[in-house]
């Protein structure tokens, strides 16, 4: 009989001994914000798959590749081993589709963490603003005050106007989860549109969320797909202002 | 693993011997008449917090404080012990998403007032008209018949033009799922129009509440916020007016 | 803790054994029609409640009565002992409010069913046809082809053109899930535009249950109530037409 | 107590032991072509009922035949003998109404194939692409790599444009789940508008499936009620055409 949630391991990682992990969150959601800076991670970082979840909260889907293989939708996790700390990414195709799913996966992921021997969670999500953002910020949120003085020296802003705002899905609920079981956990949100896949926002986060685990990542090519994209955007600005103008010579 | 419904109680409460306890349940709903009304009586009587409530049937979110400080979604317990009589309060960020969500919560609330030895319970509401009300009556429900003389003497209109209505949420299930239990409870409903945050109707509910507990609680600060509002609210009437007249001059 | 689902019978009639007992479902439905025939029939015949169910699977909320007394969304249970034989009804507030709460409640009802030692049941309903109906027929449905003789010569239709055609909720689904205990089961819905609560379906509907279950049911105040209804559609017919013979006499 | 799925097998079923059987699954879908298909192949190979299942999480309702006659929502199981291998045939109603039913349903339906010893699953589907299609390819998907060569042999397409596409409900999950229990599973889709029931889409699936089966199943039957349709859509585009003529002529 299949299971509500289940997480399986590959066989070597379930022998592996991590030092001093942490756990970076970077599932579907605003923006794609938190999705990018994590897929890009591993994929600079040459992180590997070490595990994998599926749910039957996940939507009721199979996804396929381009030579029609299929596949559960799943949530995936990835190994990256520095000399000094270990990083275990956790991404994938969708979060939960109902309410109650969220919180049972959300505890599933605080308890594949605690379970690795990991003392803080890092989950990256997008701030969505509804406009377009020239040097997005990167605002934060925590399940400790002491990790306060750390992250705003790394350049997170932390002061809100939005008190009593809230954090929906996994990027939120691990945060507050993960405290139940002893866990630090800090959620880095880069301010974009909402409107578009935004590697601006993702550039912003990795630079911050790479200084906080003291680990380099190289973020270049991110940085040249933002400029692309901030190129494209300014052109269309532009192109939208000659037409006002135009418009106001007819008017 | 998670649990469905988690009820924490702080570890002094839970050496407390109640005197004679009620429980006032005072969640978001209608017009915010019941959270007022529940939130300001904690404030003035300075009740402590003893106590919390998380759920999967909550929304999936977590809620900031104003330095980014995340927490689950959550309702709360705080108690004021008067020299004659303690008193239980329930507030919260929200009340359950779902259906059955509602009837397992509103139980579980009526196991708490149960367990603290309750006899009474008092459920806090608006009571939507659809259109301002100048002198918002308390309109009543109880889970006994018994109970009728008793709070229409307080003040409370107990007949109604509409036998057969409905109270939906933890202020009406919490009435029938506590006489289950043997409990006795009331409802108290403030008239409102169901548009607004309403400080007036929560002042008249508050008046008969703290007869009916027979525990005075300073109104000024409540009135003052419901008279400021009144005085709002007519200025914009009077402005409305003005424009109608004007409409006809030009008509 | 709450249940699902709970049956509670009166004391007294746990220890009543019910003489060739059936039962008849009228709940809330299309044009109110299985209501309506089931609770004329409880009022004329002078049947006695006997149980309740209520249900986290209802919606969430409480009914009031006109002095603000509050009780559960609930269905009920009575009985009727004739001479010959005893007729047990189920009616209520609501359906369930989840397609897997309409299942898990039908079953319920249909052992209730079984419990008294009924070997029929009939579920009650109207059948919209979206116009006014002059004269309602009464289609019917069944659990057993064996019932069709029956049926037919009480005047039930059961020629269908909507083969395939399909019963939504317990009416429908009492059907089925009684077969699967050994029970026989009939339904009988009364013709209907689905627009109005439809007394002259259920008048339509109570004749010929009346004949099945060879039990007299005083129609009478059933019949002038849908009188009353035909008289006033026509005059609201009669004006439409008037007011389009003017419009035709103005264009 | 009702069961939230429930398999019931006919008594001569359970002491069939079966002969290197696949399990073909036809439930309603995206232009009804995999039902299409399924059921054609049942009523020309004359395959033999076996078993039904039910479901909670089935959309809570009847179906009626044209006499009255009601059963619950199912689906089910046909076996065709051929000399050479068995067929069992997966058809039905509706699939679910939730989620989470979709998992729980086709890990069941996984289960089926298993038990009866099946090596292999067919899934069976629209491909919709939201226009007329002249000569529908078969677009497929699998569950394992080594099965490629074998299905494009048989004509079917593999490279597909949507890399990252999803097929929804069980013709999906049961390529994934029935690979949890060592299953090879395939599915084929036939394109079409999505908009209409589509012998077309099905004539060009069961002509390949027929192939990879290597069962011979006369098409003549659902050709011709193809041919009919292409012809009726041929009429209707020339007169769509003829009218925007004049409609160009006029203007």
């Amino acid at each position: 009989m299949i299971e509500e949630i289940s997480v399986s391991y590959f066989p070597a990682f379930r022998e592996t001994s991590l030092n001093d992990p942490v756990l970076i969150e970077g599932l579907p959601g605003i923006g794609q914000v938190g999705k990018l800076v994590a897929e890009y991670m591993i994929h600079v970082l040459g992180a590997k798959k070490v595990g994998e979840i599926t749910s039957i909260y996940f939507p009721p889907q199979v996804i396929l590749d381009e030579t029609g293989l299929a596949r559960l939708v799943r949530n995936e996790l990835y190994l990256y081993r520095s000399g000094t700390r270990d990083i275990l990414f956790l991404v994938g195709d969708h979060q939960s589709t109902s309410g109650e799913g969220h919180y049972l996966l959300a505890d599933c992921y605080c308890g594949i963490a605690a379970d690795a021997g990991a003392r803080r969670i890092y989950t990256l999500g997008g701030f969505g603003v509804g406009h377009l953002v020239n040097e997005p910020r990167v605002l934060g949120a925590m399940n400790r005050p002491e990790l306060r003085d750390e992250i705003e020296a790394a350049g997170v802003t932390l002061q809100r106007d939005d008190a009593g705002g809230a954090i929906i899905g996994a990027a939120g609920l691990m945060l507050a989860l993960s405290a139940q079981r002893g866990l630090e956990a800090v959620c880095l949100m880069g301010e974009t549109s909402g409107y578009i896949v935004d590697p601006m926002a993702a550039a912003s986060v990795l630079a911050i969320l790479s200084k906080l685990i003291d680990v380099p990542v190289d973020p270049t090519r991110l940085n040249d797909r933002a400029s692309e994209m901030e190129k494209a955007i300014e052109g269309f600005v532009e192109s939208e202002k000659l037409k006002d103008e135009e418009l106001s010579y007819i008017g």
